[in-house]
């Protein structure tokens, strides 16, 4: 056996140099490390630098300014640490204070060079760029939820459905409940839409979302549900890895996200998931819900179809600021909003952040709401428009859903 | 819409300062590039570098020593390549030749610091390191196996086992052929192990193996069938990310891997794949193949089981090298085999490569088969224990089986 392990070890070693390092050569570098204070410890090899900084949401957020075509915009952007070289180029830094239990994101820089943490494997990609990720869960807090407890798991499938508006196979991620594949009965469904520039795997990686309903369904505070993550961009057939076009670099021009296509489109993931699982296939047993460019995909398509959803979630929703000329998807807001609330639906249920830029956008949705009379929940959290919120207004929103 | 674009635009700024370096701020670094010349440019920022390098497997391989406990063992590295610095601190290194089509694996050197390309999203894991991907697919050439086409793709599907024998579920990936919802056909089933260190995901990153059949099943070169992939190490949950236990550095003190309780346990996942799916659930139907330890699996599970499998294929099988003392699963080995070939299994599959430090305990294993007369089919290939041969070596078994 010692002799097996021995060379099945150099033959690693041969493989990759990453593996050298990591697992026997030079110092055992341990980053992140979560201290029994509640303090975290970050760490970095390079021997040779004259500037180690760590950047995450873990530190208090700092204000700078961004320009675009002349604009000027204020942001919360992530704070900045610098940390410290000790023996054999190993730099640390150690928070000084308890890092609240949380999931968070940071990379370093290395005298001004950005990347990820070469010692930790969890990794998150968001659109084009890499972050590595801290999980603090601590058992009765929120962040419990985002870890993954010895309870029964759902299965998390990578499936393809074919698209008639676009015209070829697109990809979808679909979360059965634990006990789905030998039971006979049927579930209801919930749609989970991403932001602008995320697609099918974004819920499931940064938002946590599977982990967050199997632990829900195991407390008994959600139904057993099938949840269905979707790509919001109709030109794309998959994540940028999955598409038979290869890896092609993201970019800010997404096209076809907020001209109407997706929402003209939805139907076809309905008729697909009803056709291809054991769903309750009513509008008593479908929910749907999104973040931001998803949030806004949310309200269209539960107001285009009042007979599809009977529980509605817009999270941080990027309401009011688009062009209604572009289709007749976004036509005749205040008539469906009219015939969508005769039809008495179950909850449309609202969340955002106080410091969120679309705060007012939603504020001002509500106020046309009221005016009318209309019912709606809403919860106001601190902080922005960032990953953390969203996670939240999704295990609040699961619960309420199905009952 | 050119307002929502701005401020949606703005809050991924606020939200990770690697998107603004990556979509807007400083030069636009894109790396890899596959040139039309079929050379392969990298590029990395580094303003304040003195030395940048690219290490990987597309470079020819350097000879290095490895000494651990007193031994030494001399093995292929890859090779190393300088980056020239150019304008604005980005370095760039551009091969002198053209790049065989592949899928290769590749890290940066930054004075001496190791990560990967932080302009490449596409990273896979291996046991506690992550490396960069170039995939450089050509129409006609085997590489075009690992890219994904406009093909029919079947679901993969992460899901959740109880295992008895470790007394907690386990992870299982799960291929099932594009059809397979909707069909009321039953299926062949082929289980697929990994090597030392892996996990259930190993084979679907780095072995694109979930590529391979999709292509394969396109082409009509393999019959429409369900993949297994398992989880060798019965002390583990699943991969490192998603225990319970929360992520653990991996080590090579890998426990209960190679000491019988694997094999032992394996008619459990038989058992639940034969009641879960639409499975052929007769040994004509079924097929099992490994790389290195998995390829160790695969024999003890085919001898222990001469009932099960009507299909075996070890590559770079880790063969001869144990201990046959800690279970009886490796005990009788002579007799077990009379036994399995006395059932005149369909075939025995082998595959190693040339300089592959497990070669000759292939060759001493094939040189008792022909002394008894034993059939077998075997696939010699340049290199050593790499994935690039197992991704051969799959695409090269399953195309024979379930004929």
């Amino acid at each position: 056996m010692k002799r097996l392990a021995l060379i099945l070890t150099a033959a690693f070693i041969g493989f990759s140099a990453n593996a050298q390092q990591a697992l026997w050569g030079g110092p055992q570098v341990e980053s992140p490390v979560i201290n029994e204070d509640g303090t975290v410890t970050f760490r970095l090899q390079a021997p040779k630098a004259v500037k180690v900084e760590v950047t995450g949401d873990f530190l208090p957020t700092q204000k700078l300014t961004f320009e675009m075509n002349g604009n000027k915009m204020e942001y919360d952007a992530p704070g900045v640490a610098e940390l410290k070289e000790g023996p054999n180029g190993v730099w640390e830094y150690t928070t000084p204070f308890v890092v609240a239990p949380e999931m968070y994101t940071y990379t370093f820089r290395v005298n001004g060079f950005t990347t990820i943490d070469p010692n930790n494997v969890f990794v998150n990609r968001d659109i084009a760029s890499l972050t590595s990720v801290l999980l603090v869960p601590v058992a009765g807090e929120r962040s419990d939820l985002y870890a993954i407890h010895k309870v029964p798991h759902g299965s998390v499938a990578k499936v393809w459905y074919h698209s008639d508006k676009a015209g070829f196979d697109r990809r979808l991620t679909v979360y059965t409940p634990a006990g789905y594949e030998t039971s006979k009965a049927k579930y209801p469904v919930l749609y989970v839409l991403h932001g602008i520039g995320g697609d099918e795997d974004a819920w499931v990686t940064q938002g946590r979302a599977t982990q967050i309903l199997d632990n829900l369904i195991a407390r008994g505070e959600a139904k057993p549900m099938i949840v269905v993550f979707t790509n919001g961009n109709i030109s794309q057939e998959a994540a940028p890895l999955e598409n038979a076009d290869g890896y092609t670099r993201p970019t800010m021009a997404l096209p076809q996200t907020m001209e109407g296509s997706f929402e003209t489109a939805f139907p076809e993931i309905v008729k697909f998931i009803d056709s291809h699982y054991r769903s309750i296939a009513k509008k008593q047993s479908r929910a749907i819900c999104g973040l931001s460019m998803g949030g806004f995909h949310t309200l269209y398509n539960t107001l285009n179809y009042p007979d599809l959803f009977n529980y509605s979630g817009m999270f941080s929703a990027a309401i009011g600021v688009n062009d209604t000329s572009v289709s007749p998807i976004y036509q005749d807001f205040d008539k469906k909003l009219a015939t969508y609330f005769s039809k008495k639906p179950a909850l449309l249920w609202i969340g955002c952040g106080k410091t969120d830029f679309l705060i007012q956008a939603n504020r001002d949705f509500m106020k046309k709401l009221d005016e009318k009379g209309y019912p709606y929940t809403f919860m106001e959290t601190e902080g922005g428009h960032i990953w953390r919120n969203w996670r939240v207004y999704l295990s609040e929103f699961v619960p309420l859903i199905f009952k």
